[in-house]
């Protein structure tokens, strides 16, 4: 039995019960957090809750957790989550207005993709007509507003590809439809920068902060001229794109060397 | 006890459980609807499933039940909510792998605005650093992935205004958080084309099918030199503003005509 922690209680996943009038159901009004956990425990927590503040700073939500009883809530949960890998998910909704915001965080296992997926990469496919738009008032942030990047994510499961990649208003490549971006270009290795409407993923910012990578637009040219481009998430690390719509993309060296570089302890996040 | 569907039964609204794993909650992936009801009867009822169906089809959703099932689960929540208004609220949602789609109507006591409210008007405010994007995979889906009109409406509550406008990302005005707009200018009463990506609203479409009311853009400037500038939904019908950003609008006959346009039954829809 997977151990969950909802509004404040560590339960038995199985207990929670959700209302209907939670604003996270009807109105999408909330911010989730995924987080990796090897042998039950949890990765990169700081940065995970660092982007968590900021978000919920901007929905204006206040919830009752200080954050060291978050980061307590995560450990517990991690550390009943099935092992070697789970995948952590911590929810914040709005919630209902006599109940407040609902918070909630759950594990389950996850099989990330195999050491062979590393080696020759995976398929991506571009979604033109799923455009995201830099302006939004959702940019950058890990909304429970999600139903863009799903409708992107089915489109890649129907091709058979493991993502799908998408652009912005102006045509900039922004990120997956749940990872960042990264290309090896002859001017640099460049991840799209915030202002073109990007999540601010965690491994993304342990690439930027390290130095080996920084931020710059990505253009559907550089895509197909790039040596080569990398998906980035918490759950993955750094993935490498092995074709694109169907066409071969090369894979450098680059690509092992910003692994390399994650396995390395987190940079102390800034104040 | 109201009455609600919920997964092709009726039952108790108290009595129903979501899962936490539902795709609504954990992406915002779903779709909705608000109908009203007076005195057990809900309205318009043909065209909000005209424009669930297509919704649906855009984001590849099926659902079990048929039209003639949808349209008596509507009925016979209608039948038992509250009186003399009530809202009715359809939510249909990509639900869990194991479940499939989440299927739950119900119904709410609803206070529609004061008769003073018709005659001078309400608050409205522009919230130009929300703005939403009419290329957007979501323009013109109820989508319950709905946060950006939800934090639009959040500064309209907090500004002691009933509803906030928004803008697309060219600048035109493209609707409020959860109502349509006209606007009574010279060269005619428009009300903005679904190009500029507002949601095809059910009184929006018969005032556009009577005739008294055609699409075209509404600038920023329109608002300022338009006779009359009107909210549109199931729930209020056509209601004027009387002051937008603190700054008194004029209010005009055509408002009052439309309005008892409405009391007329709806046209046929089309096939």
């Amino acid at each position: 039995v997977s151990l969950a922690y909802h509004d404040g209680r560590l339960e038995p996943e199985e207990a929670a019960v959700l209302s209907p009038r939670d604003a996270g159901f009807l109105f999408g009004d909330g911010l989730f957090e995924t987080l990796r956990v090897d042998r039950g425990e949890a990765r990169d927590v700081a940065a995970h809750l660092d982007r968590l503040e900021r978000g919920l700073a901007r929905i204006a939500l206040a919830i009752p957790e200080s954050r060291r009883e978050l980061e307590a809530a995560i450990a517990a949960v991690a550390e009943a989550a099935p092992r070697p890998i789970a995948r952590l998910r911590l929810t914040i909704t709005r919630g209902t207005p006599e109940k407040g915001p609902t918070r909630r965080i759950t594990a389950a296992p996850y099989a990330p993709p195999s050491e062979g997926c590393y080696q020759k990469g995976v398929a991506a496919i571009r979604v033109p007509e799923i455009r995201l738009d830099s302006g939004s008032p959702l940019a950058g942030l890990k909304s429970l507003s999600y139903q863009a990047q799903r409708l992107a994510f089915v489109r890649a499961e129907a091709a058979g590809a493991f993502e799908a990649l998408l652009a912005n208003e102006r045509g900039m490549l922004m990120e997956g439809s749940r990872s960042n971006l990264v290309a090896v270009l002859p001017e640099g290795i460049l991840t799209p920068p915030e202002s073109d409407g990007c999540l601010p993923g965690t491994v993304r910012r342990r690439l930027l902060e390290s130095g080996a990578v920084r931020e710059g637009s990505i253009t559907p040219e550089d895509l197909l001229r790039a040596e080569g481009i990398y998906l980035t998430s918490s759950l993955i690390g750094v993935l490498p794109i092995g074709t694109l719509d169907g066409r071969p993309l090369p894979i450098g060296p680059e690509g092992g060397r910003l692994r390399r570089l994650l396995a390395e302890p987190p940079v102390t996040p800034a104040a």
